[in-house]
Protein backbone atom coordinates (compact mmCIF):
# COMPACT_ATOMS: atom_id res chain seq x y z
CA UNK A 1 0.00 0.00 0.00
CA UNK A 2 3.12 2.33 -0.28
CA UNK A 3 3.23 2.02 -4.41
CA UNK A 4 0.15 3.53 -6.26
CA UNK A 5 -1.11 0.38 -7.78
CA UNK A 6 -0.15 -0.16 -11.68
CA UNK A 7 -4.29 -1.94 -12.28
CA UNK A 8 -5.12 -2.73 -15.72
CA UNK A 9 -8.00 -4.98 -16.89
CA UNK A 10 -8.96 -7.29 -20.04
CA UNK A 11 -12.32 -6.36 -20.58
CA UNK A 12 -14.77 -9.08 -23.12
CA UNK A 13 -18.32 -8.82 -23.91
CA UNK A 14 -20.69 -11.03 -24.61
CA UNK A 15 -23.11 -10.45 -27.25
CA UNK A 16 -24.62 -13.77 -27.01
CA UNK A 17 -23.45 -17.33 -27.08
CA UNK A 18 -21.82 -16.41 -30.55
CA UNK A 19 -20.44 -12.87 -30.34
CA UNK A 20 -17.95 -11.28 -28.34
CA UNK A 21 -15.55 -8.76 -28.23
CA UNK A 22 -12.33 -8.34 -26.49
CA UNK A 23 -9.06 -6.69 -26.23
CA UNK A 24 -7.49 -9.29 -29.30
CA UNK A 25 -10.51 -8.47 -31.65
CA UNK A 26 -10.20 -4.79 -30.98
CA UNK A 27 -6.52 -4.69 -31.65
CA UNK A 28 -7.10 -6.26 -34.98
CA UNK A 29 -9.64 -3.90 -36.09
CA UNK A 30 -7.50 -0.87 -35.13
CA UNK A 31 -5.10 -2.27 -37.26
CA UNK A 32 -6.91 -3.51 -40.06
CA UNK A 33 -8.07 0.51 -39.73
CA UNK A 34 -4.62 1.77 -39.78
CA UNK A 35 -2.84 -0.28 -42.06
CA UNK A 36 -5.63 -1.65 -44.63
CA UNK A 37 -4.63 -5.28 -44.91
CA UNK A 38 -5.33 -7.96 -42.94
CA UNK A 39 -2.10 -9.85 -43.50
CA UNK A 40 -0.02 -7.05 -42.45
CA UNK A 41 -2.11 -6.45 -39.27
CA UNK A 42 -1.80 -9.70 -38.58
CA UNK A 43 1.75 -9.44 -38.71
CA UNK A 44 2.01 -6.75 -36.36
CA UNK A 45 -0.17 -8.18 -33.91
CA UNK A 46 2.32 -11.52 -34.24
CA UNK A 47 -1.38 -13.57 -35.49
CA UNK A 48 -0.58 -15.80 -38.28
CA UNK A 49 -2.89 -15.33 -41.30
CA UNK A 50 -5.36 -17.77 -40.30
CA UNK A 51 -5.75 -17.03 -36.91
CA UNK A 52 -6.11 -13.35 -38.03
CA UNK A 53 -8.85 -14.39 -40.54
CA UNK A 54 -10.98 -16.42 -38.34
CA UNK A 55 -11.07 -13.77 -36.09
CA UNK A 56 -11.99 -11.32 -38.57
CA UNK A 57 -15.05 -13.68 -40.11
CA UNK A 58 -15.75 -14.22 -36.41
CA UNK A 59 -16.77 -10.46 -36.16
CA UNK A 60 -18.55 -10.44 -39.64
CA UNK A 61 -20.94 -12.88 -38.55
CA UNK A 62 -21.17 -11.52 -34.85
CA UNK A 63 -23.56 -8.56 -35.66
CA UNK A 64 -26.30 -7.47 -37.33
CA UNK A 65 -24.01 -5.58 -39.80
CA UNK A 66 -20.30 -6.74 -40.89
CA UNK A 67 -17.12 -5.02 -39.80
CA UNK A 68 -14.99 -5.10 -42.63
CA UNK A 69 -14.98 -5.34 -46.74
CA UNK A 70 -12.89 -6.87 -48.95
CA UNK A 71 -11.67 -4.60 -51.87
CA UNK A 72 -10.37 -5.48 -54.80
CA UNK A 73 -7.91 -8.84 -54.68
CA UNK A 74 -9.87 -10.24 -52.19
CA UNK A 75 -9.44 -10.27 -47.97
CA UNK A 76 -6.24 -12.11 -48.52
CA UNK A 77 -4.91 -10.38 -51.77
CA UNK A 78 -5.97 -7.06 -51.46
CA UNK A 79 -7.44 -4.45 -49.08
CA UNK A 80 -9.54 -4.72 -46.14
CA UNK A 81 -11.64 -1.79 -45.38
CA UNK A 82 -13.41 -1.74 -42.39
CA UNK A 83 -17.19 -0.66 -42.29
CA UNK A 84 -18.27 2.09 -39.68
CA UNK A 85 -19.88 -0.21 -38.26
CA UNK A 86 -16.51 -1.67 -37.11
CA UNK A 87 -15.72 2.03 -36.16
CA UNK A 88 -18.49 2.47 -33.46
CA UNK A 89 -17.92 -0.58 -32.11
CA UNK A 90 -13.90 -0.12 -31.85
CA UNK A 91 -15.00 3.66 -30.54
CA UNK A 92 -17.61 1.99 -28.26
CA UNK A 93 -15.08 -0.36 -26.85
CA UNK A 94 -12.66 2.29 -25.92
CA UNK A 95 -14.88 4.17 -24.22
CA UNK A 96 -15.83 1.57 -21.58
CA UNK A 97 -12.29 0.47 -21.20
CA UNK A 98 -11.62 3.39 -19.14
CA UNK A 99 -15.19 3.75 -17.79
CA UNK A 100 -14.79 0.07 -16.09
CA UNK A 101 -10.98 0.71 -15.26
CA UNK A 102 -12.14 3.73 -13.38
CA UNK A 103 -14.97 1.65 -11.59
CA UNK A 104 -11.74 -1.27 -11.01
CA UNK A 105 -9.65 1.53 -8.91
CA UNK A 106 -12.36 2.66 -6.83
CA UNK A 107 -13.40 -0.45 -6.29
CA UNK A 108 -10.05 -2.42 -5.35
CA UNK A 109 -7.75 1.00 -5.06
CA UNK A 110 -6.92 0.30 -1.40
CA UNK A 111 -7.04 -4.06 -1.56
CA UNK A 112 -4.23 -4.00 -4.44
CA UNK B 1 -32.65 -3.50 -32.23
CA UNK B 2 -35.77 -5.07 -31.68
CA UNK B 3 -34.51 -7.49 -28.55
CA UNK B 4 -32.98 -6.53 -25.75
CA UNK B 5 -29.59 -7.15 -26.43
CA UNK B 6 -28.44 -9.65 -23.53
CA UNK B 7 -24.86 -8.63 -23.18
CA UNK B 8 -22.47 -10.09 -20.62
CA UNK B 9 -18.98 -9.31 -19.34
CA UNK B 10 -16.08 -11.34 -18.80
CA UNK B 11 -13.69 -8.88 -16.98
CA UNK B 12 -10.18 -9.79 -15.65
CA UNK B 13 -8.16 -7.32 -13.34
CA UNK B 14 -4.12 -7.50 -13.76
CA UNK B 15 -2.69 -6.18 -10.49
CA UNK B 16 0.99 -6.14 -12.16
CA UNK B 17 2.80 -8.73 -14.21
CA UNK B 18 1.87 -11.87 -11.93
CA UNK B 19 -1.08 -11.23 -10.33
CA UNK B 20 -4.83 -11.50 -11.71
CA UNK B 21 -8.07 -12.01 -10.56
CA UNK B 22 -10.79 -12.95 -13.04
CA UNK B 23 -14.06 -14.48 -13.03
CA UNK B 24 -12.74 -18.44 -12.57
CA UNK B 25 -10.95 -17.39 -9.30
CA UNK B 26 -13.55 -15.26 -8.12
CA UNK B 27 -15.76 -18.27 -8.45
CA UNK B 28 -13.26 -20.60 -6.61
CA UNK B 29 -12.49 -18.32 -4.21
CA UNK B 30 -16.43 -17.89 -3.42
CA UNK B 31 -16.59 -21.48 -3.75
CA UNK B 32 -14.37 -22.07 -0.85
CA UNK B 33 -16.04 -19.55 1.25
CA UNK B 34 -19.48 -21.48 0.71
CA UNK B 35 -18.10 -25.87 1.48
CA UNK B 36 -14.85 -24.95 3.05
CA UNK B 37 -12.97 -27.49 1.35
CA UNK B 38 -10.99 -27.17 -1.86
CA UNK B 39 -11.77 -30.51 -3.53
CA UNK B 40 -15.04 -30.35 -3.11
CA UNK B 41 -15.07 -26.53 -4.42
CA UNK B 42 -12.97 -27.89 -7.59
CA UNK B 43 -15.65 -30.62 -8.05
CA UNK B 44 -18.65 -28.16 -7.80
CA UNK B 45 -16.54 -25.85 -10.41
CA UNK B 46 -15.23 -28.59 -12.65
CA UNK B 47 -12.08 -28.18 -12.04
CA UNK B 48 -9.52 -30.78 -10.96
CA UNK B 49 -8.11 -30.57 -8.04
CA UNK B 50 -4.84 -29.67 -9.28
CA UNK B 51 -6.14 -26.83 -11.36
CA UNK B 52 -7.95 -25.50 -8.17
CA UNK B 53 -4.79 -25.74 -6.22
CA UNK B 54 -2.58 -23.93 -8.40
CA UNK B 55 -5.19 -21.09 -9.15
CA UNK B 56 -5.50 -20.88 -4.65
CA UNK B 57 -1.99 -21.04 -4.66
CA UNK B 58 -1.34 -18.38 -6.94
CA UNK B 59 -3.71 -16.20 -5.20
CA UNK B 60 -1.91 -16.51 -2.04
CA UNK B 61 1.11 -15.29 -3.57
CA UNK B 62 -0.11 -12.31 -5.64
CA UNK B 63 -1.48 -9.71 -3.09
CA UNK B 64 0.51 -8.60 -0.01
CA UNK B 65 -1.44 -11.07 2.31
CA UNK B 66 -3.10 -14.50 1.27
CA UNK B 67 -6.04 -15.52 0.80
CA UNK B 68 -6.81 -18.68 2.22
CA UNK B 69 -5.63 -20.73 5.12
CA UNK B 70 -5.57 -24.53 5.37
CA UNK B 71 -7.10 -25.82 8.69
CA UNK B 72 -5.84 -29.17 10.58
CA UNK B 73 -5.51 -31.63 7.73
CA UNK B 74 -3.49 -29.47 5.30
CA UNK B 75 -4.65 -27.69 1.90
CA UNK B 76 -5.73 -31.62 0.56
CA UNK B 77 -7.45 -33.35 3.53
CA UNK B 78 -8.57 -30.97 5.77
CA UNK B 79 -10.52 -27.65 5.14
CA UNK B 80 -9.63 -24.18 3.81
CA UNK B 81 -11.02 -20.93 5.22
CA UNK B 82 -10.61 -17.33 3.09
CA UNK B 83 -9.06 -14.56 5.27
CA UNK B 84 -10.72 -11.57 6.01
CA UNK B 85 -9.06 -10.14 3.08
CA UNK B 86 -10.31 -13.05 0.31
CA UNK B 87 -13.79 -11.81 1.16
CA UNK B 88 -12.83 -7.76 0.53
CA UNK B 89 -11.53 -9.34 -2.94
CA UNK B 90 -14.91 -10.86 -3.67
CA UNK B 91 -16.48 -8.38 -2.32
CA UNK B 92 -14.82 -5.30 -4.66
CA UNK B 93 -15.03 -8.10 -7.66
CA UNK B 94 -19.34 -8.05 -7.40
CA UNK B 95 -19.25 -4.64 -6.91
CA UNK B 96 -16.87 -3.55 -10.16
CA UNK B 97 -19.08 -6.31 -12.04
CA UNK B 98 -22.24 -5.07 -12.67
CA UNK B 99 -20.79 -1.14 -12.73
CA UNK B 100 -18.81 -2.43 -15.66
CA UNK B 101 -21.87 -4.05 -17.23
CA UNK B 102 -23.45 -0.91 -16.93
CA UNK B 103 -20.75 1.20 -18.76
CA UNK B 104 -20.48 -1.71 -21.60
CA UNK B 105 -24.85 -1.43 -21.86
CA UNK B 106 -24.63 2.01 -21.86
CA UNK B 107 -21.58 2.76 -25.05
CA UNK B 108 -22.83 -0.70 -26.86
CA UNK B 109 -26.93 -0.61 -26.08
CA UNK B 110 -27.64 0.62 -29.70
CA UNK B 111 -24.48 -1.64 -31.45
CA UNK B 112 -25.50 -4.80 -30.30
Amino acid sequence: MIEKPRMDIRLRIDFGPTASLGPGKVALLEHIERVGSLSQAARELGLSYRRAWQLLDDLNHSFREPVASASVGGVGGGGVQLTAFAKELIAAYRRVEPAALSETRTHFGSLA
